[in-house]
């Protein structure tokens, strides 16, 4: 599994601790006394798939360094309801202070590889992969596309400069699918793939004959899906986008594309519930 | 209303820009002359509340300042499904660049304020109002509190700091409800309001005794909390919390409370779906 | 003790190292060898409260995290003149270069820490509490909230967005005490607080018909302020502000409002003296 | 004059409009209709030298573009009390949100401007100029440095690294004044000048000895000091620091020193008194 | 050509401009009168290819926004030594303070670019193109890889996470140039294309068995490129990498391999020397 | 030796890593299993002075804190092609994805030193030094005036604010060399040392009346440079700038000069050849 590296986590960890503890910190704490010491255990209110408990750890430790975090479930174990994902152990006022920062990482990233995992599960035993997109919250792109990851998709683009996605409005500003992937091609550089959008068979013929890494099938019925599988005959991989969900993935990944993508797994997650129990020492 | 001041979202959109545009820029861009001009036209490709019209025209600005970006509707307008929100003119490859950032600021902030509009659409000519939470997506607590505002909801806590809500962790932290009220009051200031979460009428009596600002009623049905607002008798706010959701929250304000609150507004919104369609010039 | 999280304290001492070391760090580092160990103590040169030493360990650790730093007094301690509040153990040119930055900022801290106290003390026996303001030192908000905590005061408003503070312009924007109130209180949430600002007792029965979380008398005499205690009668805190000074704090706590508050203690507190007195091993 | 560039002061501005405006925006803003325009007038209540014009008009902007703001004194004016500064025309709601930060930065400036020409009248006639330290307010150095410069002193130190000021600590670490001159004169560049403090006439014959670009008398009387003066005769600049008052300014600058240095000039100046007065339109 | 977006080269302006100016300004400013205006020109002092006249006008309106920035050529043009690049207009004060950073940018970006073109210039008529790599300067990644663009040369990666490059360490840890092709395959998604560098023919038939996007040929000489364009037929792009100089990358170019790698272009780039002509008005 | 600050380190490295990193991590880490430990050493493939373990050592630890990163030289050490550097012992997949980003900060900062030290060993038994001047890479003037010291240079200005060098344009401003030094000295502090280029004998003769720190003594030949130091006869320190190359620096070090300057030290220096070779465990 592809990581994510500290540096790239720390920096949204900092800055979500910091838009909720402002400059006041947390008066809750006024509630223990300075020294007093706590344990806590946070814990999977639904089944799901987690992801975050880095990020958890990393809340904890740059509001108080002597919080011991310790995780009890791996990174992207489908845990059921009630299990006990980490355990908690130090002063009392730092942990209340980074509970809910911590939280809605921990929530929201397993809520994306969750909802990953749920397409994923749908595809077993056949070759389409799940894709996620670029719809993806701002400023929490790298820890969204590492969700969906944990969750068992792979990546599709992670910024605009790693490829080109020619679309509708690419093809109304050069004129033609041909035009469009000629003039991209001749300017990008080897490592940069380009994928064109189709809409129906006579877009996938265009796209076919000007050559590019792979064709995007958008908004497109399984039937003719599987029709441009056929005409394709393996050349160059195909994506189906576009009204994928839970109860229609198995029929597009059953008409043989190889890659499958949704944004809402992204832009609309649902987050998954956890919460925090302490008690006194 | 209480607006969103530009310093706030300027960090935010830099963000979010920044981290899809990487050291590459939008390749895409090689599809067009330098000077090529281009106009656009964002659509709501279905019905809900508009919010982010700004964040928009600033995504637009800061990767090319000569794209001229005309809202044409107002910011929290309630639109159906095809209106055109904004019209665009400039530079084709500077609206390019921008196109996805925008799109994702603008869905995202539509759908908290369009979900937040359909919890007090429910709850029309009863005083209940709808509340967020501090579940928001990390980084994005600004934007997500004036999305709420927009879709006619008002802001509870922003961050820790403005107030105090004895939940919980804090019960078994300090003994009891009472001592928790106590240990607090003595130590905040006057401008940080307390409130108690409560789970039955019992720990009701007990918040009641010990004076506070509001109590929050967790987990509760609306015949609890009926009874709730009978016992309280109009002596401090009240607020329902969990479980709610579209199709009970008008059961839980004909039961009297003044606030209903739900951490999914912000923590589990879907996206508004918005396009953006190019053309030419 | 609301304490002040380490996460934001951070952000400041990283700020205050690096306006100070700049591109070239600290030339007189050369006057000692690589290796050079020394010892060092951090005195206070006057008697006061201390506030800061968190941050003191933490410039030291941020120019080199092997200076071994420890404290002498606790934070928040009432010290005399000549008290060793830190002693150190390091690296010498380390010790050097974080000297200065650390020594700012524990007298800063100190220093509005013990203005605080010295208000505080004047008020003993009596129920008036200090309060601080908005009037804090741009960018040190959260240090100088804390440090207001720890001599003794409690906050007023850490930000605009935690409470409204109804003063004149507001007045005179929106007609009347009251119509003011009224337009404030029906758009903001349940945890932001209303106060008003009034000048006589005119306003104050104005402000009492309106219904607000607290009143401020601002700029009235101690006699003055009495006769709005009686006026009030216990049903709303009031708060005087306006030339409240160490002389005259008394006057006003006996005339029985509930706090006082005095911008002074951040926009003009006189620093604290400390000094580091360093030695060669 | 030096001039503050624009970045540097943005940098301060921004970030003190973000820990005032926190996640929440200004609620008041609530009281005035979005469109609602006022005009305004920031005025001096106390005599003194302004500065901070820049960083005002900044900090209105930055909230919202269209505030009108037009200084009516040049920067560096020395205006009576009641002295219009700035005037203010806008929508009224961003100027409320801007008004606190604004004043602050203009409050503190002013203030440190305000206490070094203080100093600077004292000395009329004499050759002998007002010097500031490296005791300046953590994350303002650059706005304190201006402000002394405004106040008619000048800059000494900006930061560590450019210049040596030889004190207590690197002689106790070096073994002697002349061997920390000696080890330091051998490692740093030609743009990097030497100064050294010392006690006494010995000390100051030693640093003649030693070579350096100026001497500091370091709690001397300016009995001592002319004393000092008529020793060095000349061959180097002098300087005097250690409880430098408005009441002693003047016997020190008859003693013939060159320079006089005074921490207190940032570290605990007081702010210069001002407030803003709106009405709508 | 792609653009280099304003919101990535106005982060790198902004932080150049603030370690030149630090908390001091521009102390020579202070020979100018505060309204003093003059004109400028910067001029190519050697001929090259010019990037950078957008950071160019950055530097000036950053620190002053009324210096007028009138760009003579166009961006990515051939000069001449004497070619005017850039007019200005405006304060002297301002001009002098972002005269430094702003050649810097621009000797930095033009140096680039013409190191770039003095390879492209050698392969005329020949169908290899020249690459840069991730070798780039420590924070200048955009700015660097938009000067190779200028420069007539295409970008490789942008960053680690936008294709995979297996070289001699992936293999080591894999077991061998197949197993490496076969984990990370699995592995990444469609956009993340595949290269694999290789140091023989030997090699070169593992990598064309693994079916990978490009192959890179490591360290070999033109004849033995010229074997592997042989071997390899056409059926993937090839790059030769290690040891190009302007001197013998012609002799790559007729090998037929389509890619030419050199590091150097973005890690020891010579500056092109530019300087900025000044006088008074 | 003057060190680098950790706190001023760090800013550096994490940027570098983060503009590398970007949202998708280190795909090539897919290669081995998460928990997969490796051992690898940086070694420098040709000769050259080392300036950058510490910044090696914190690429390493900002990806994965347990990389445990053992220098085996030390920081300035003058080494031979096929040293080994640094041993690296940890995650194979967090040794992968920090690899370039050390090796770019430690090649460009050795390939500074070097190129130093080439001129300083030139000048051996001359009384001459090495100054490198403020055209360094845009944003690493930190690390770029540290690998200058370490090279055996001192450094010239760190930035704008601790010295003033009057130049052409300031001339052209102010008319002449004398009245440039007279505006600039009344208005200046006394650590701000003033240098004036000069580009003959009479421009000198008019430095040497005006009084100033140093004098820059641009574009001579070492005879006119040999006459320049007759002339001055020890008065004043000279510079000698323009053309500075390893094979005419000992002639102008002959001249007699204190001090030869090199810009290309910093804007053109070529990175020292390093690698990183790993294996697995």
């Amino acid at each position: 599994m592809i990581p994510l590296p500290a540096v790239v986590l720390e920096e949204v960890v900092r800055r979500a601790l910091l838009e909720d503890l402002g400059p006041g910190g947390d008066p809750s704490g006024a509630l223990v006394a300075g020294d007093a010491m706590a344990r806590g255990e946070i814990v999977a209110r639904e089944a799901g798939v987690i992801a975050g408990l880095e990020a958890v750890a990393l809340a904890f430790h740059l509001v108080d360094a002597s919080v011991a975090v310790l995780p009890k479930v791996r990174e992207g174990a489908h845990v059921a309801a009630g299990t006990v994902l980490v355990s908690l152990d130090g002063p009392a006022a730092g942990m209340l202070a980074a509970e809910r920062t911590a939280l809605n990482l921990l929530a929201r990233m397993s809520g994306v590889a969750s909802a990953t995992a749920h397409l994923v599960e749908r595809l077993q035993g056949l070759r389409a992969r799940v894709l996620c997109t670029r719809k993806t919250m701002p400023g929490l792109r790298a820890l969204d596309k590492y969700a969906v990851r944990l969750g068992g998709g792979v990546n599709h683009r992670l910024g605009l400069g790693d490829g080109v996605l020619i679309k509708d409005n690419h093809i109304a500003l050069a004129g033609s699918v041909g035009e469009a992937i000629q003039r991209v091609k001749g300017r990008v550089g080897p490592m940069c793939p380009i994928e064109v959008e189709v809409e129906d068979l006579a877009g996938l013929e265009e796209a076919l004959a000007g050559g590019v890494a792979m064709i995007l099938l958008d908004n497109m019925t399984p039937g003719q899906c599987a029709a441009a599988v056929r005409l394709v005959a393996g050349c160059v991989p195909l994506e189906a986008s576009g009204g994928i969900t839970v109860d229609n993935v198995r029929a597009y990944g059953e008409a043989g594309v190889d890659y499958l993508s949704a944004g809402w797994l992204t832009h609309s997650a649902r987050a998954l519930d956890c919460s925090l129990d302490m008690r006194g020492l």
